[in-house]
């Protein structure tokens, strides 16, 4: 949902006589948590006024395309057709591989001919995203380059689509080698998180979002950091599903306490105007690593080969790193930064991992993302827990000296 | 250049419960008009705070991506290098094919790996394109989903690009057998506009500018539609370059008229939140006409090839067609409607393709256009001169009768 209502808008003249064109931009969106969307019982018999999951409106159109992510489809699918059934909508099911993969410009190619075939109008037939993180980055890119954009409606499925893919407004692929390389500012016209979905998650991609959640308490909220500390583990062991009254209240309120924080950091900086974010923490050097460890997984001898890291993993060790060089710094002191690491540990998320080993590797990582933040490094350091500084002049001997202390930490690794 | 220096931003909480994220976001960009930015004498001695043309900024970088229409480069190509280097850019020039083949998802990831090879960063570094009208939509798309967006200054070379393409937000290539398919909304940082390189330009190249000009005109500007009467053709005889006082007066001001006239269209509406613009004249059929066009020119059988329509051509038959109906339903008289045949024509754009015989053509770019305006075909008419009408129940019995009066018409064509 995007509009101009009263927007400023005006042409004018500089003193050098350039024409000065300026115009303000509306972004609205809503992001609705429900429970048990896909239940016969939806919508509850007092949730008549809930926002639609299906973006529909009084004598619009209810013709929709539904792209799903492929490995959805096996516990939701029959489920998926029976709510688009009872709901009246006039669809089509597209199925798309999920997982860091997806993120192509071949599947966005792809998709773009699903849109031509179903015949996607600029307004008013939202396409309807269900998937995990990767699916949503690149179905809302497609949306956002079709036709300049179409509406799009989001059901993230996957924890880190609940809490980040499925929240903001940015959409990304892969391209030449880099994470996320090509994208767009695209809002959603509305998110619907249901966690009923995690209930089919297994550990891994559990761990996956709850660092993504981790990550907002480190960076700003202490709070959620203590209920991470206090209830992940078991939150995490019963899927976000409340199987019992403690670890359904803490679900719940970590779920919301995460879409919260990760709303309020982003909604005065949709477009990135400022790029100091303190939710950029854990991301300075883990597209860098998420990519060559993707690089490595696919290598064709299987002596050469490794597993690829999830983003939550990648973000969760370049936290630590992170973590490392704050300590030295005396930003974080010795047990702070070990809260830091056992927590991390007990969600689930690996310490370490031996692409770390590669100074080169890290030092493209921060050189790339220098890049992108706009030519500083801009790097979220964590001062103690729930707030950030950020640095601008990280050298590498301090990257060195953090990834040695981090390979001491033992604890689990993938590759 | 963009920003969100005072911006609205808010999360809140709607009656249902949902969170609501709403923010304003602003777009502000300049147009400067120039004389001889390439000559040696450029800037001018009294034009010291005139907007760089190369976007430079105290204590800023002076790497530059130049991005050039390989065209441009015969003509201007030692010029060009020796502006940059007489101003101390460090640069790289990047040669790439011009037209509208060029529009090519193929073309927007070669320039994305040029994009990687250089190390362009998100911000600081403009990327300067210089070229005709497809290789600005093609280089700013590529930029607009670049890391999401780096700057572009934008020194449009063709009529086209000094008051359409380059003006805009508006980025897009062709896809899936569709014209402008794909796309963005990204704001240039700057953009510069010269006349002299319209020296170079041949006839059809300025004729296809001269189109979009005319439509500036016939929707929204009954004085410049005088002034193209009375001078269009003297002015396009001396190719923009003055020859005569009156040429050089009239040529000026047309320029200058079309592009405030375009600016002006397009400053309160930059996104299209409305989809009623009156600059939409002659882009209703157009889209379709002219991908069919550029179909059959690229046909492998001699017998079976004809050729392409430039942009102006095609939405030049498509104003000519709308008049046909607003003339029809009594919108216009007959006299308007001759005149603006006959200013067509004396522009030396045509009257008349035999692909407008193709009612089957017509029709699917009449639903196309609906599709792309949100489901409603708001296609303008002409309101005698200067304003339109917007219309939404077009027939098929419509068109044909306007498609045979101006098949009637004669007067030259293209294919």
């Amino acid at each position: 949902m995007t509009g101009n209502p009263a927007g400023h808008a005006t042409l004018t003249r500089a003193p050098d006589g350039s024409y000065v064109v300026e115009a303000d931009h509306r972004t609205r969106y809503a992001v609705t948590v429900v429970d048990g969307l896909l239940d016969r019982t939806f919508p509850p018999p007092d949730g008549g006024s809930l926002g639609d999951p299906l973006g529909r409106v009084p004598g619009g159109s209810v013709r929709r395309l539904v792209v799903v992510d492929r490995d959805v489809m096996r516990p939701y699918g029959r489920k998926i057709r029976e709510f688009l059934d009872r709901h009246g909508i006039e669809y089509r099911l597209v199925k798309l591989p999920g997982g860091e993969r997806s993120k192509s410009l071949k599947l966005v190619m792809r998709l773009c001919r699903e849109f031509d075939d179903f015949g996607v109008p600029r307004r008013g037939e939202p396409v309807i995203v269900i998937g995990g993180g990767a699916i949503l980055d690149m179905a809302r890119m497609t949306s956002g380059i079709y036709r300049r954009g179409v509406p799009v409606i989001a059901w993230p499925v996957s924890l880190v689509g609940q809490i980040d893919a499925g929240l903001g407004v940015k959409t990304a692929i892969d391209a030449g080698g880099y994470k996320n390389r090509l994208g767009t500012y695209s809002p959603l016209e509305r998110a619907v998180i249901d966690r009923r979905f995690l209930a089919t998650l297994n550990d891994r991609r559990l761990s996956d979002g709850l660092a993504e959640i981790l990550k907002v308490g480190v960076a700003v909220d202490e709070t959620l950091f203590g209920s991470l500390r206090a209830h992940g583990r078991k939150v995490l062991h019963e899927r976000f599903q409340g199987r019992t009254e403690t670890g359904d209240r803490a679900a719940s309120q970590i779920l919301d306490a995460a879409i919260r924080g990760m709303l309020g950091e982003l909604a005065p900086n949709l477009y990135e105007d400022d790029m100091a974010r303190p939710v950029y923490l854990g991301h300075t050097w883990s597209p860098a690593v998420e990519m060559e460890a993707l690089r490595r997984s696919r290598r064709w001898l299987p002596w050469e080969r490794r597993p690829a890291l999830l983003h939550g993993e990648a973000v969760a060790l370049d936290m630590i790193l992170s973590a490392g060089i704050a300590l030295d710094r005396g930003a974080m002191d010795k047990a702070e930064y070990e809260l830091v690491a056992e927590t991390t540990d007990s969600l689930g998320l690996p310490l370490w991992d031996s692409l770390l080993d590669d100074a080169d590797l890290l030092a493209a990582g921060l050189r790339d993302s220098t890049r992108h933040r706009g030519g500083r490094q801009l790097a979220p350091l964590p001062r103690g827990i729930g707030a950030v500084v950020f640095a601008d002049d990280i050298t590498a001997s301090e990257v060195a000296h953090s990834v040695k202390r981090q390979r001491a930490l033992g604890g689990r690794s993938v590759g």
